[in-house]
């Protein structure tokens, strides 16, 4: 337990502190403009040359000095009209009022006292603009963005957002588990993943569904031939099929199957991925714990540019759950930005933002264009 | 734990079924078609008038009937061309394979093995269709839709989607806490909620400014008066305020503040919500354990239609967890539909959605009008 | 949307049954002895032989009969000395109070509206005596318990009492992963897993803690040779190996090593789990997502008996989250009772409770021994 | 998005390390001992006076030089025989490796890169000793721990290890709301809370057994009352009134009934709180989102000591979820030590290891005197 004492108020930097500043409050239950917002930490208040701790300690409220020379901390709706209440948004001193952060956690830096520090919460704005940004930079300038999902991206009917992505030239490379090519394969053939329809219903006898759509592309010999001979019409393995982009699927011990080409050793597939992943520039990893945290252990934290410099490799981790996220970052993957949300919702909305990007960069640049024409 | 006998097989009903039938495997790790996939309940297969368990069972799998008239349980990936493999797709004995449903929990339907048959779950697909649908059906009959928010939905920044929505005649009346018109009181002023930017970056001094916006409406003495003061300009409250939409604040234990119009006392809080339930049509709750549960508690979950007839009050159920929707349920509110998703993100696609369904009715009154124009 | 008519009550069925009972209120704010209490659903009362529907109908409150023949829903803080109330304790009409049912979800049994009919929940109490007893059980007759835990049972400290329930006959195999074996085996030779200590401090340099483990158990070719050299000195592996608990260690693609033994392949890693699945007669599944639901896709949910007769598998799975018992039973595995707490806690009160169980045993057995020795 | 250069290797700093050592495998697959265990981060290595980057750099691998002089990242399962490992365990170049730690996250400490360093985590052990220490130490300096505690402390049956805390004087306070008194009186007279049984069963008719709770009390006007009445034999509420343990009841807008006592104006129900919270020396918050951050806001961070000197003012924040206790450090509660498990397993096992300190301190008492009258 940390045990600390008062500042030693004797030391020159302390003395030469002007006093603190009151104001009336103007009526009651409002503070003065400019008042002193408290917080939880050990506060002192200069009054007449002495450093004085409010009594009562508590945050968000105001400090009030008595006729006794007391002073209070008092949530707003108690001061009343007339109350001296302290002014001044500095807490170090230098208005008059010094707070001790030696409670405060290592590592938070200089304005000690926050709210909303926390690194991964679902109570966060996300910030789509710059990952549709990021996205379209890395297409323009040939980058090899890893994208990275989980089986609930196809639950969760995202298939055909995934399968714009890939048409459109933003993956680099597709990694994921056999669950994802099942379930879209299924989705495909017959309409539901694992029985479940694009609406959340359960079908009779659906709980076969899955395995006869393996069984299906088992017979097929491959995805391609699957996709060749009309089998599987559409969706995230179609598209990867149809645009030649690569794709590895690894196996996992609750697989059923497998589909063909699927690496069942681990090894081998650890080496598969780890071909993409030193390639890699960006890496968007959804709705997965265990690939998430595969690849995070094989991608370096920033990718070297040409001319020798470093720049982070942008590391965007969506899950429903801020745990995944921690465990990803519990793991040694500190670059990870954390998005708490549905893969469904993510990908839909995503996608948006990226065509708007697109048709923003199709404006200004037709503009320039016809500036550039114009004499 | 349960325990029951294997089926009377002497009775008529069984001698009555036919003996399954079996077709060989194509090749290699392919089973035939329409081979039977088996489920982890006990099931029996009739051979030659007899009534066979598989040995090894568990699900997923085809049954395989040897030389000895054994049957095995046998992946899909072990199979060997030419083994005989169970065919059917019922498992009510009708085909000579019949699947015991004793261990099924009460409540599951005829099709007793099913997969994904959680109630509420991330890995569903959202029915946006279907929400946008319901409220544009509300807006047109003069229905009441009732939302209930928390601040989540302000932090992650869907303020202006939900002002959208008040603006444009979706929303009866908006139940609410202190903190909800806080946090966006403190966003139309500062541009922070709790101090933290849109873009999710912490401000240096930003814990105070809740605690200063909370102050300027105090100073203004209502939020109406901030409102035509100009000292609010834009959000979710300054919207009900120009739109007159009615909205209740209640205040609870953790409040700042409170704001000038919050109920402090509970039990007229209750009552003045439950003004508003006992009008309700329909109910959207977004990312609020606490208030979803206290309007759930009020909420009938019917409307009773002018002729007598009884319909379902839609009741939508938004949070990042599974858990406050099952927490809901819990407390009987069973007719609570789950959205598993963030805030920020289902209001943003809802509206889209809105929006869509909107333009798709537009269109089609115009065609309907352009057409009974045509002589 | 359910919609549907109020019930016809034309029907002799309605006209057989009793008017409703009325009781006065005995003071302000207090409901009368029996008073009925509410539900949120559709309500018809009987009074003077007509069918009334309520005003204003809420849950949890009582319904109170006005001078003009009009029942309201009223709250229990808001009856008045005198306010004839509504008693009865049925919701069938036999005592003048219909409930109808449409709008409960199918399944649910007779007695339609209850709270806290969730399937898992972090709210609901654990029963240990139940499952220490099972264990026990197993113990006593031969059973083939199957243990399958993740690494959060190891970070957790969870590791002594594992130990414990292997060195005392509760284990007939073990599933784990590869990170399973290597965190435990980083706590044997090193006090950490990924280098954090038993009290979750970080130490300087730790994080090759976890490749330094695995590379000397790799230099002495297999965990029994590292046992047998005294390098693994406690925990987990080393239990197994010295009392002879078969263990199954899968490979998965975001290992690290991986250590000797652990089977990369997945195909046969999943036909070695199968080996112990087919003789398993309980499971228990604790803290993983991946595993658990590798193990209920083998396991059948019953066991045959010699007699022939079934019996459920008793299958206890323990997560943080409500989330993995709900995916487990989405994909099948429905006899899985779930239970929502900390692997660490849970190992400990089980141990706990084994013990007392024991302990209780070993008492009336000495006793019944004792009793028969006396004349 | 972070860009930097790599170091200026000409700086004198970086001329004067030496360069690093290396070591070759002993065996395939197995590295020599003190191999350096690799980051994400950038990293050079020194090899006749130049840095060289290694390729294909990623996390837990070691450093191989080959013939050309070129280092490749590599993992230990891929390592031969005789293969050049580059060995120490020093990241700031004084072993000729040197690791660029611009993209770790401000805060961190030197050490940069490190796993497990999340604040939160199900995955971290729980500390039970020394929260059995802080609480007998408590109770012997005559502290005041307040404790604050949710309603899934009364669902899952906590019941009784939290009487025998507040009868063996370890509460200074309760504060809860009216749901925790109204579903453990619920459990006092009729077993249930809100109807389901100790071991998780619905009771018919048990929707409405608080309600007849809640009328009891109120009928009896106040919780003390019916325990003098014999109505309320056992419990929460019970011992409070029984050890004369002040408590807080507070309402909030999901309220039931409320009870008799319950504060129903959040204003003096804050005030109340307060009244505690200004004397706590320590905060025990179990299962409730809502009352602990409404005693976050509360409470100062510190406790000043009778000698001036400051300690930190314990404050242990139990949850299912790491969401809760993240919750309560974003509203600026950064002391409080998160503990992610059930409420039940929680107060069980630290009762528990209260037993245990007590009877070691006692022990050690015993041996004091003893010793002390030993001439």
């Amino acid at each position: 337990m940390t045990t600390f004492p008062p500042p030693d108020f004797s030391d020159p930097e302390f003395t030469a502190f002007p006093d603190a500043e009151f104001a009336p409050a103007p009526t009651d239950g409002v503070l003065p403009d400019g008042f002193f917002s408290t917080t939880n930490l050990p506060t002192f208040v200069k009054v007449r040359g002495q450093w004085i701790a409010p009594r009562e300690p508590r945050m968000d409220s105001g400090l009030v000095l008595d006729r006794d020379g007391v002073i209070w901390t008092r949530e707003g709706r108690r001061i009343q009209r007339g109350d001296l209440v302290a002014v001044g948004d500095k807490e170090d001193g230098s208005q008059g009022i010094f707070v001790q952060t030696h409670l405060v956690p290592p590592g938070a830096d200089a304005d000690a006292f926050a709210f909303m520090s926390s690194e991964v919460s679902r109570e966060k704005p996300i910030d789509y603009s710059t990952m549709a940004r990021l996205l379209v930079d890395e297409r323009e300038r040939g980058g090899y963005p890893v994208w990275v999902t989980g089986p609930a991206l196809v639950h969760s009917r995202a298939r055909s957002d995934m399968s714009w992505f890939i048409s459109q030239g933003f993956v680099g490379a597709l990694l994921a588990g056999n669950a994802v090519a099942v379930h879209d394969i299924e989705a495909s053939i017959y309409g539901t993943t694992l029985g479940m329809t694009n609406t959340g219903e359960i079908t009779q006898g659906g709980h076969g569904l899955h395995m006869r759509a393996i069984n299906r592309v088992r017979a097929a010999g491959s995805i391609a031939n699957a996709v060749a001979q009309g089998i599987i019409t559409d969706g995230i393995m179609y598209s990867c099929v149809k645009h030649e982009i690569p794709f590895v699927l690894t196996g996992s011990i609750r697989d059923d199957g497998p589909l063909p080409g699927v690496i069942t050793d681990m090894l081998q597939a650890q080496d598969a991925m780890r071909a993409h992943t030193i390639k890699a520039t960006m890496a968007i990893m959804i709705a997965t714990a265990l690939h998430a945290i595969a690849t995070g252990n094989m991608l370096p934290a920033f990718v070297q540019l040409p001319d020798g410099a470093m720049r982070e490799l942008p590391t965007i981790c969506v899950d429903s759950s801020e745990f995944v996220v921690s465990k990803l970052k519990d793991r040694g993957t500190h670059q990870a930005f954390g998005v708490v949300t549905n893969a469904q919702d993510f990908m839909h909305i995503l996608r948006i933002y990226v065509e708007r990007e697109l048709e923003s960069r199709a404006a200004t640049a037709q503009h320039a264009t016809s500036g550039a024409a114009t004499p």
